[in-house]
């Protein structure tokens, strides 16, 4: 598999190259992104592999699809954690998606999650074959703050955090208890899990929570976009460390 | 200007025919889709002048570049409002979108305002000059529930709502006030005004409010999606009628 990806966008772009880890093969950007981020001081474009090029190079390079705004770094892809790897010592908060698969709904909830200091995120989905290109643009450079670990195996990973004392918590259109009769203490470590629209969090999933809320929609609309969901449930129970 | 308008997708277009004040033209159907829309037992589809057709009919009237999961409406444009002909004696909630011009964000606000039963928008861009299409789809048929004014004069328009007694609320990442420290009534008539991202709410129109609040972000990206935060806001100040 390609070990490079494009990223493009302002903002995706600025967070990658400020992000230490992130390692930058090329960099094609237009004459006025290049003054835009050099106003950023702690940028120095010199450092990386950087062309000034004309927009139409960048179009031609991402096939005229996408919108750049002007800056292109082709980049190895992000590293993807196994969970037998990470450090749960140190978290107190997770995003847990379960089956969810759109690229930008992904890119999305990383930028609602990285608002609020929300640092991990589990997918049950293989993250490395999504279109990195795509979720760092919707992520608005979120990604570059954010751990993304993959589950291999939902029961094995729910069970090795319920051993590191977190609560699993799902959210459900259809659970019973209102998320503002929640029971769990905020500070507690909490696994946070939401599913894919229209069809929610697997029934194995449900069945591994210990609790399952609701969020209390009134209108004739009932479902939300799950990054404006996860929006209002970090925003409940944020914390000033992730 | 044309006075039809693409609608498709499943839930745009199933909310549009249960609709009673959308005048629809034609609907094409492909067969999957007319027995899922079927299985609604408030639709009749003998109703309509529809068409059950090859998915591929459907992509051609679209000039193949959108999602319409074989379903599509050709309807007339939702009629915009003006401001004098609205009655908001009965109205104690509503969103006022200040220069949010992209089509996709205004869909998907109108989605979340329609989960938490607001409906009623106040948009300062033309949004008859908006693909309606895009703006039904990512509403998620919440445009069906919505009323949409159009404001001519700002000005004019803050002013007229404050003699009908409405608070003026805008937010701004930028404001002193965290939300959470916010001294409005959640019963009161409020006008909760957002910008677009990146340049926020105008300076004018800042001026023109009674307060500014903030959302308290901790994290690295500051910015929430703009439909995020106002399902933020919204689901802090809900009420069972808009």
């Amino acid at each position: 598999m390609n070990k490079y990806t494009n990223l493009y966008g302002y903002h995706a772009v600025k967070h990658a190259l400020l992000n230490k880890d992130r390692i930058i093969k090329e960099v094609f950007i237009t004459k006025n992104a290049h003054k835009k981020i050099s106003e950023n001081y702690e940028i120095d474009l010199n450092k990386f592999n950087t062309k000034i090029v004309d927009s139409k190079v960048i179009n031609r390079i991402l096939d005229g699809y996408q919108v750049h705004q002007g800056i292109l770094a082709i980049s190895e892809k992000k590293r993807i954690i196994e969970m037998n790897e990470y450090d749960f010592s140190n978290c107190r908060r997770i995003v847990f998606l379960d089956n969810v698969v759109d690229p930008r709904n992904i890119g999305a909830i990383i930028r609602t999650c990285s608002a609020f200091n929300c640092k991990t995120i589990i997918t049950t989905n293989k993250f490395d074959q999504l279109d990195e290109g795509i979720v760092a643009k919707a992520s608005s450079g979120g990604l570059e703050y954010t751990d993304i670990i993959a589950s291999k195996n939902l029961s094995n990973c729910l069970n090795e955090l319920k051993k590191n004392k977190f609560w699993i918590v799902g959210f459900d259109s259809e659970a019973e208890s209102d998320i503002e009769d929640s029971v769990f203490n905020i500070q507690d470590k909490t696994v946070l899990i939401f599913g894919d629209e229209g069809k929610g969090i697997r029934k194995l999933t449900k069945k591994l929570c210990d609790m399952t809320y609701r969020i209390n929609t009134t209108g004739e609309i009932q479902s939300l976009n799950v990054s404006v969901a996860i929006g209002i449930i970090l925003d409940k129970i944020s914390l000033v460390s992730g």
